[in-house]
C-alpha cells in the first residue's frame, strides 16, 4: 500500500512517447481526419482533448478526482505466495488488486473523471453501455457522486446472466435497459433483423450514443477502448510501479485481460514507458478470450466501434463491428475491436497477445480463489490463466522471473458462472477461420 | 489505515474486566457447571480455554494468524462525509469498513484462528452452520488455507435466497448442505415434524454439532455467539481505537448490528474497556431486527444455543431455542439468542439495544450506498439505520456527536434483497407479544 501523498497526481499519456503514433480516427461520413471538436457533441470536451492529445506525456488529475480516488486508492499490490506454492514455480507472482474498489473493479478509475468533467461542463445526464456491468455500476455511482442522472444500456445476455449487477446500478439510482432494445433506432433495426439478438458491447454502444445525440444536455461515456479511458486507468500502473519499487523488484512480464484495452493499458503503459525510453525489456501480454480473438486472429484496419456504425472509424485490430461474440461469461471481453493505442503497439511489436479458452480461464480462477482467497471476475481469470502459463514455463526452466498481473475485478457478482464451471457445464467456443473471416471480409464492401 | 506494525498483536478479552462475570454454561444433562475440558470433544482445545478464560484481559495472537490477518488488515476507518451531508447532521459519522475482507465481511477474523487452532491440534475436518453464508464462506476459505476439509450446513432459506454464497463456499472447496437436512438425526426430527421447515441458525447448529460428534477427527466451529469468537473479532475495535486516535476523535456512540454478538462485541468491547476502567461514557448500541428481537423483547435465562438442544445451556437473552425467525433477508441476524457476555452487559446496563424493521434497514442501506458508494449487507443495514437515528437526533439538538459504526459486510451477494426493496416487495414482520412469549414460556416446562 502507498501512503496517501504517494497516490499519483498525474496520469500517463503513452501517446506522447510512442515511436509510431496511432493513425487518426476518421469521420465516417466524409472519411476525413477527425478533430477533437468533432467529438464535442458526444463526449465532454475535456475528454475529447485528452483523446486526441499526442504531445503531453503527463496529464494532471483534477484535485476533486484525486480526492475521490483517495476513498479507495491506493489499491494493494500483493505477492501471490499461495499461488506460487500451488504451482511450485520459482517465479515471483505479484498482482495489483483492483477488486477492492467499492464497485469491485478498476472501472471506477475512469468513471470518476468522466462524470467529473461532464459535471464541470454543465452536463446533467450521462449515458453508457455496459457488458457484465462492472462499468455500468461504476458510472452509475460516479454519476450519483456528481449529481448527474445516468442511463445505462446493458448487453441483454449479461442483463439476464448477471441480474445482481443490474440491481447494483439500480441501487445507485441509474436507469438500466437491456440492449438491443426498442428504445432506439439502432436497437429497433437490430431486433427487427434478429428478434433473438443477445446483444454485445457493440449494440449497446450504438444505443447509448444515439440516446446521447438525441437528448438535450446528455453526454455519452465509454468504459474502455478509447484513449482517454486508458489514460485514466494508468493510475493502476503508476501505483504499481512505486509499489514494485517498495518490494525491491521490477516486472519481467506484465499481464492483463483484454476487452477494449483499458485495464491492460492501465497497468502496462507506465512500465512500457521504460521499454520505450530506457530500453528495458519487460514483456507485456494481453490475454483475450478465444471466443473473441481480435488481437490474435483479427485484422488491423479501420472499423466502427459499434454495431450500428455511429462512431468514428478507428484504426484497430478488429473482428468486424458486426461480429457477434459467443455467450462466454466474461461479458466485459465480448467486444469486436481493440483500442487504437494498443492496436498500434501490437502492430509495432511492443506487446504480445494470447487467447485463452473459457474452461482454462475458470481452471485458473478457481486455483487462484483457493490459494489466494479472492474469487476473480471471469474477465480477470484470463489474466490469471496467462500468468499461470508463464509461471509454469519458469518452473520448467528454473527461472525466477517476476510476473505482475492486474486483478481487474472480483467475481462475487459472477458466481453463477462458477456454479456452471463446478457443475461441468461450461463449454469452450472455438471459432473456425471461416467464422472469423465472415464479418471482416464483409467490411471490405463498404470501407477502404 | 494503519501501518503493518500497528496491526494488533493481542485480542482483548473483556471477561477479565467485567464488573459482573457471565454466569457459567451448564451441562445440559447434569445441569452442572461446565469446565473447558467438557467442550473438548466438540471444539479445538485452545478455543475452549479461550471460551472460559475470565482472568486474562489480553490473549496473544499466534504469529501465523497475524500473518494471515495482514493479507487484508488493517481495514479502513472511513469518515462518512457523504452520509453526513445527505442527512444534514452536525454529527461526525465514522465507519469501520470490514467489507474489504476478501470474503466480504468480518467473519474471516475468527475463521482464521479457529481453523489454525484446529490444524495445530491435528484436526482434519471442520464443520459449521451458516445463515446468509458470510461465515460459511470465511470458514471454507480458512479451512482451505490450513489444509482442512470443511462441511457447512447452510440455513435452507438462505441457501435458496442467496445461491451465490453457496457457490462461493463450493468454489473454496467446501461441502454445503441446506439445513434442516436428512443427513443428521436432528435434521430428520425437524423435517419429520415440519417438512417445510425453512431452517434457522439454531437448526443448522444442531446438524453441524451432530456431524462433529459423529465424525472422527472433526471439530465444530461457530461464527458468532460464543465468547472466543467475539474475542477474535476485537481486532476490529482495537484497530478502530488507534484509527480514531489518528483522526483525533473518540466515539460518543458505537453502533453495530446484532445477530449473536461477534461483530458488535468486536467493535464495542475495546472501547467499553475505557468505560469500565476509566469512567468514559460512550454509549454502545446493538441494532437487531424487529423480527428477531431477543435483546429488546427476549428474556434473560438459561437456554440452548441450538434447536435440538445439543449445546450446553447458556445464560442469555433468548426468544427460546425453538423460535423460528421470520424470513427476513438479514440471514445472519436470524438467531434466537445472544452471547453470554453481551447478555450480561445488557443486564448490567453497560450497553443498549434497539430493534429495526426490515424496510427501515433497507431505506438506510440504499441511502448509504448512494452517498458512500458501498452497498451494505442486509445485516449491516441495521447498524446504519440505528446510526442514522442518532445522527438525526444530533441534527435536532445541534450536537456534534462522534458516532462510529461497524460496516460488518458488503451486500454484493445480497442484491436480490435490494431488488425486492426497489420493487416495493419487502415487508416488515411485527411480532405480537403472544408470538414472542410462545417459545419462551415453553422453556419453563423443561428447564429451571
Amino acid at each position: 500500500m502507498l501512503a496517501e501523498e504517494d497516490i499519483p497526481r498525474r496520469w500517463y499519456n503513452i501517446q506522447a512517447d510512442m515511436p509510431n503514433k496511432p493513425m487518426p480516427p476518421l469521420n465516417p461520413a466524409t472519411r476525413e481526419v477527425l478533430r477533437a471538436e468533432d467529438l464535442f457533441p458526444i463526449f465532454a470536451e475535456e475528454l475529447c482533448r485528452q483523446e486526441m492529445n499526442q504531445t503531453d506525456a503527463w496529464i494532471d488529475m483534477p484535485e476533486e478526482v484525486r480526492e475521490m480516488y483517495k476513498y479507495y486508492r491506493s489499491t494493494p499490490l500483493v505477492r501471490a505466495y499461495g499461488l506460487e506454492k500451488a504451482l511450485g514455480t520459482p517465479a515471483h507472482i505479484y498482482f495489483k488488486n483492483e477488486s477492492v474498489s467499492p464497485m469491485g473493479s478498476h472501472k471506477l478509475n475512469s468513471a470518476i473523471p468522466q462524470a467529473y468533467y461532464c459535471r464541470r461542463e454543465g452536463v446533467t445526464n450521462v449515458t453508457t453501455e455496459t457488458g457484465a456491468g462492472q462499468w455500468g455500476a461504476s458510472l452509475a455511482y460516479a454519476a450519483k457522486l456528481f449529481g448527474l442522472e445516468a442511463a445505462v444500456y446493458q448487453v441483454k445476455l449479461s442483463y439476464e446472466q448477471k441480474p445482481y449487477r443490474r440491481s447494483m446500478m439500480q441501487t445507485f439510482g441509474a436507469q438500466v435497459t437491456p440492449s438491443p432494445s426498442m428504445s432506439t433506432r439502432a436497437g429497433k433495426d437490430i431486433l427487427t433483423a434478429n428478434p433473438n439478438h443477445q446483444g454485445s458491447l457493440g449494440t449497446a454502444i450504438s444505443e447509448a450514443v444515439e440516446l446521447a445525440r438525441t437528448t438535450p444536455n446528455c453526454k455519452y461515456t465509454l468504459g474502455s477502448v478509447l484513449s482517454h479511458v486508458t489514460l485514466h486507468q494508468t493510475v493502476i500502473g503508476l501505483e504499481a510501479e512505486k509499489q514494485m519499487e517498495m518490494a525491491g523488484e521490477y516486472p519481467d512480464i506484465v499481464v492483463a485481460c483484454f476487452g477494449g484495452g483499458s485495464n491492460f493499458g492501465g497497468i502496462a503503459f507506465p512500465f512500457m514507458r521504460h521499454n520505450i525510453l530506457e530500453g528495458k525489456t519487460t514483456r507485456f501480454i494481453a490475454a483475450e478470450p478465444a471466443s473473441c480473438p481480435k488481437l490474435t486472429r483479427g485484422e488491423f484496419r479501420y472499423d466502427f466501434g459499434d454495431e450500428a456504425g455511429y462512431t468514428p472509424l478507428l484504426p484497430m485490430f478488429t473482428l468486424g463491428h458486426n461480429f457477434m461474440p459467443p455467450n462466454v461469461h466474461a461479458g466485459g471481453l465480448r467486444y469486436h475491436g481493440a483500442g487504437v493505442i494498443v492496436s498500434q503497439l501490437l502492430k509495432d511489436g511492443l506487446m504480445e497477445a494470447v487467447d485463452v479458452e473459457q474452461i482454462e480461464s475458470f481452471d485458473a480462477g478457481v486455483l487462484f480463489a483457493r490459494s489466494e482467497g479472492i474469487i476473480p471476475a471471469p474477465e480477470s481469470c484470463h489474466a490469471i490463466a496467462a500468468t499461470i502459463r508463464e509461471a509454469l514455463k519458469c518452473k520448467e526452466s528454473g527461472e525466477e522471473k517476476v510476473i505482475l498481473f492486474n486483478l481487474s475485478g472480483h467475481g462475487l457478482i459472477d458466481m453463477a458462472s462458477y456454479d456452471k464451471y463446478l457443475a461441468g457445464d461450461l463449454i469452450n467456443y472455438s471459432l473456425s477461420d471461416e467464422q472469423i473471416q465472415r464479418n471482416i471480409s464483409a467490411l471490405d464492401k463498404t470501407m477502404h
